[in-house]
């Protein structure tokens, strides 16, 4: 019997029939226990567990009142096609209740391309709006102030040209850029991690990440220099401690680079935002976004900031793309308004919700509103808004809030004491510890431990797989629009104006960047010289990119992990004993080849199937990220594969799987390729017909895939 | 400065902007006051605030382990049409991962009429299963072993009959009655009090569930003989403290009814069960359902049970039904996640979510596999189930539920010093309490005080009120089916036997029902001797009707809140006005009739209708529920009434209303007649062509109502 009466343990194992209640006890993806039954005692040796919100650490919130004084703000984040379809839709969006304006860029914006630069040709407008000049900006912002509407850019790798243009389109429409509001990524260092948007080698963009915000904190008050990202590595599969601590890591180094130009802390501090992705590990994920807070304003009190707004971590959030499953896409309504609560009961200054189809493709009309909509409902109709932090003092929310808070603090020492994050990402070992978890992730989906309901259980013998038909936009006439554009931007213009300032640009690029306080124009301002007489996101990119170079980075093939975790399932067991019988048979083991082609750098997929067709039993290579299909086939020839993989969700399949196919053939190459990722119903005659074999759409598991390629082998 | 350092008032009003924070101080619906923030000082005083889960009171739970040992049960609740149609959607349901069965009966089955009865015609089917003989019992059964599915089964009036058919069909299916796993529902209490599928008054219907109470815990030791309800008070608009202190008053009077009947406590409080509706204010519904268990256990404490079993609050939730909208119905699957995780969060044993399209009917296929994932999502993907009680210990949660308890704990008191509850329905103010209580949510939708996305805020102007069109069965067919066949059964019979079973089960009811233990065969017994000779449900509730007689209530209107809420709101007071010039025009107040018809007792929107017109001006007659078309059309020739509202919620206007406007005409009345509650787009049209002047869908505003009904006068 316990010391209080009450002998639970007793009762417990009652209740389990004999079953030691310690076998209730778990431990999360990143190893921290969890038990069973929470109670008082556990919040022992909690520190300043009673510290109201809008007091360091803000483990309860940042602002005093939080949503009891002003509800999030609803920003959903969207982009597609041109400026004005995109215009098109922040204006509805705006009218039916949204707060404030998040811009998709297309994956050639973010690359530094302009939308005639071969490289970029099928991916225009497809993932994001295609930005080439002052021109469109103007367009995508025609008839929404400026001045009073807030605006959000997820761009770090063209921030220069892309915020260069955003700042001369607010000056025609007689906006300074003082009176901006919104926020620009500029965050580059996940880019290197797990985003691959990224132009220009690690030094050089984070020179350009420090002139940015060198700039923007002197000259606009209103604006945000920086949304540090854990989101997209949260998407590549990174577990809540590694997203947190790398992203705080990745603050800390920014930090560094402010302060390293003299910048004051309290000048910029209190402006710097982070971005996390909310997933449906209810709990964790409230007790992760609590946790980041206490940890970031720790480290940054080491700064010793006199504003205590500078130790303060302002989020936004996003459900998780990567928990949207395209089978029965209903179900992710549920998903996304479940992980909407956990955003909100964790404390998040503003949100998106993702469409319930977006696992298929753009999401449709219907989806961008009932996302809206979930957050209308749980801000207007159910009454959580009235308590700041409603959870704050539960004996499991605080005491899981507390390790997840020391497993980030014990990680993110680590990466200090490594040199900082630049230099931890560099050597190569951040990246695959998201990959790892990543393919842990992955076995446990394939293998049924992990539930995916729609996926793995109780699927509807009825649904089809993708429910998702039209493609509503006819890319060939857009891109042909776009390019008329440009050329008449370029027609219109003073050549010489535009050759003197992008060389203004070359030569400041070319000034050591390593010296802080230079006394020479920021790359910024040069930025907005060059754009105000008209040059084009991709010639500014360009100025850059002769002095800095363009990054190559390579691809390797995380292995191990799949097959450890898969070890003794039985269908794994069962082809792996396949691939070695073919082996033998052949008399070599089968190579694979997984390319992505174009712009489109998400690579979690590829990776996936890489790691986990090596554990199988094939010789794997990963190609380098960014091949054009010429590149590509070469690549398949040259080794030579036996089967080629491509994988793609840039939504550029539609030409460059069959340039691919006819660069091979030419070559002279036969061996089968096959094709995964976001290819949506309507796509899929044209690759049968450019010869792919088959093709492995959303929730395919590593297992079945590696069925489908044994078939063919 | 706070003692502590922290002075919150100032950063708030800082935040604030100088506005008083105690402007964000709020009082829910019980004017229960909730504060912006909760801290460790508000736990002070909270008596036994960590006693675990699994011990008296319950707080936390009434199993130590409680989700982390087994999640909660999914149970959906269902059915329509004939036996065999509800069959398949059983045995769909089980298929698809459903861990038990919920039976749903038509409005005839309820009232105690056969199929064949005329007053029965028009609802056969309809809002549930038609079942009058232990042949529809076993078609609904069939294929279902009932020793190994455990069978839940809303049903309060005909209980006898229906338990008795389903004791039967178990035997014929070689399951004896000891082996029956279920519940029924037998809670007479909350018919009379609000939902109104009463048959006998009172006096003897309390003595049914004695006899019921009595006889299952003799004989069926795994059966739980009482569901207490609090769920269709929280659906007739009752607020969180009357729904609880309601049911638990009602369980109070039935735990004394058994004890009468001389079994021990310890004997039936274990498998007592109740159920609670949740709706979607968060964190009171959660507080709500703990608070719950505290009181009952302070409760049962008094009757000195020696089990602590006996002490613990079994629960069956349910997504609130009124909490659907018709507009932009898929909102609603959003909004029954957040009321699921609740429910969740506040411990309940088992779940039903509702179909997000079930404000326009019965649910189609989609919503009812959507619906059944909601519960799989949460169950299988959020780790919820992780840890007991993951809100024990959180300042908001504990504060609101040691609030809610003392609240509940009064007004359980009061009722208890009147008499009990029996007596306090009998009386009428709890009756009104409720419909106070909707008249106020009804007036605050009204003006857009209360938000309702998609109806009063947000409002796609795309959208139609109505999405449903399909009416995918042939009602009149399978009336006409099921009526063969409750013929072939009375021709086959040994019709001798049946009356003589009959008889003895009259001569049973007319013995003293205040002599408990008395020395005859209780009523279910010979119920079941009835039913296994084949007598019908409609004769064996008939042979008790000749004695107990047919209860039959007033239906008074409740007016005052209604305009008392609404006052000072623009459109209220232009609609007052109007119907003050039209009484000066015409020399008099008009006069509206409002009725249901048919055995339809679902009466919150007639009871809002009535309060709301009469608080505008009108004079206003409620007619008493289950009337023939005949009778309502006498009751309007009589008054005679300016205009005749008829409420629909059960399915029957089809049929209904044109009779009704039929001996309207008949008997000379040319008033208009206007019809409002669900009513789907497919019916309207015939009831245009009957005469109906005007159809008011779901959602409609007690004024659009109005204005539409001036427009008539």
């Amino acid at each position: 019997m316990a010391e209080d009466g009450h002998d639970w343990a007793a009762r417990a194992r009652a209740e389990l029939k004999g079953r030691d209640p310690e076998t209730l006890h778990r431990r999360t993806e990143d190893g921290i226990p969890v038990k069973p039954l929470y109670r008082a005692a556990d919040l022992d040796g909690i520190a300043q567990l009673d510290v109201p919100p809008g007091f360091a650490p803000f483990r309860r919130g940042i602002h005093a009142t939080m949503h009891a004084g002003r509800p999030w703000t609803i920003r959903q984040y969207g982009g597609f096609a041109m400026a004005e379809d995109t215009n098109a839709f922040f204006k509805a969006n705006l009218a039916a209740g949204q707060t404030g304006l998040s811009v998709a860029f297309d994956l050639p914006t973010h690359r530094g391309y302009d939308s005639d630069h071969p490289e970029a040709a099928a991916e225009i407008g497809r993932a994001g709006v295609a930005i080439d000049t002052v021109e469109d900006m103007a367009r995508l912002f025609d008839g929404i102030d400026l001045g009073s509407t807030s605006v959000s850019m997820t761009m770090s790798g063209a921030v220069l040209p892309v915020l260069a243009a955003f700042i001369v389109a607010g000056e025609e429409q007689g906006v300074a850029r003082e009176k901006l509001t919104g926020t620009i990524q500029n965050d580059i260092l996940k880019e290197f991690l797990v985003r691959n948007a990224y132009i220009y080698p690690p030094e050089p963009s984070l020179c350009i990440v420090g002139d940015v915000v060198e700039a923007v904190t002197r000259t606009m008050p209103r604006f945000n220099a920086l949304s540090i990202s854990g989101y997209h590595m949260q998407e590549a599969g990174a577990t809540p401690v590694q997203e947190v601590a790398y992203t705080i890591a990745d603050g800390l180094d920014y930090v560094r680079a402010a302060l390293a130009r003299r910048l004051d802390i309290d000048a910029f501090a209190p402006r710097l935002s982070f971005f996390f992705g909310v997933g449906l590990n209810f709990f964790q994920e409230i007790a992760k976004l609590r946790a980041a807070r206490i940890v970031w304003a720790e480290r940054m009190a080491a700064f010793a900031p006199k504003n205590p707004a500078s130790l303060a971590l302002r989020m936004h959030c996003q459900t998780s793309g990567v928990s949207l499953v395209a089978q029965e896409p209903r179900n992710n309504m549920m998903r996304t308004a479940i992980e909407a609560l956990a955003a909100v009961l964790g404390g998040t200054q503003s949100l998106h919700t993702n469409g319930f189809d977006e696992a298929l493709g753009l999401p449709s009309a219907e989806a961008v509103r009932l996302a809206r909509n979930t957050q209308h409902i749980l801000a207007e109709e159910t009454d959580l808004t009235h308590v700041a932090d409603p959870l704050g003092g539960s004996y499991y929310v605080e005491s899981l809030t507390a390790s997840l808070a020391e497993a980030i603090r014990v990680e993110v020492s680590r990466i200090e004491e490594a040199g900082g994050m630049a230099r931890f990402i560099a050597g190569g070992e951040a990246r695959r510890a998201i990959a790892e978890a990543a393919a842990r992730r992955q076995a446990r989906i394939d293998s049924g431990a992990a539930a995916v309901i729609g996926l793995n259980r109780h699927v509807d013998p009825a649904t089809k797989p993708s429910g998702r038909e039209q493609d509503f936009i006819d890319y060939g006439a857009m891109r042909r629009r776009q390019i008329d554009r440009l050329d008449a931007v370029r027609a219109k213009r003073d050549a010489k104006a535009v050759t003197a300032a992008l060389d203004r640009l070359s030569e400041a690029a070319a000034q050591d960047p390593s010296q802080p306080g230079r006394n020479v124009p920021g790359l910024l301002d040069l930025a907005i010289d060059a754009m105000r007489v008209r040059a084009t996101v991709g010639e500014v990119s360009n100025a850059l990119e002769r002095v800095f170079g363009r990054h190559r980075a390579p691809s390797p093939v995380v292995t191990g992990v799949y097959g450890e975790t898969s070890d003794g399932h039985r269908d794994f067991m069962v082809v792996r004993k396949a691939v070695t019988a073919l082996s033998a048979r052949v008399g070599r083991v089968p190579r694979l080849l997984v390319v992505k082609l174009g712009q489109d750098g998400h690579d979690r997929g590829a990776g996936a199937i890489a790691g986990g067709f090596a554990d199988l039993g094939f010789e794997v290579r990963l190609a380098p990220l960014f091949r054009t299909p010429a590149e590509a086939a070469r690549l398949a020839l040259e080794w030579p594969a036996d089967i080629i993989g491509i994988s793609s969700h840039g939504g550029g399949h539609g030409e460059l799987v069959p340039a691919l196919m006819r660069a091979l053939r030419e070559g002279g190459g036969t061996m089968p390729a096959v094709c995964g990722g976001v290819v949506p119903e309507a796509d899929r005659p044209a690759l049968i017909q450019a010869g792919i074999a088959q093709i492995f759409g959303p929730g395919t598991s590593v297992i079945e895939a590696a069925r489908g390629v044994l078939a063919l082998l």
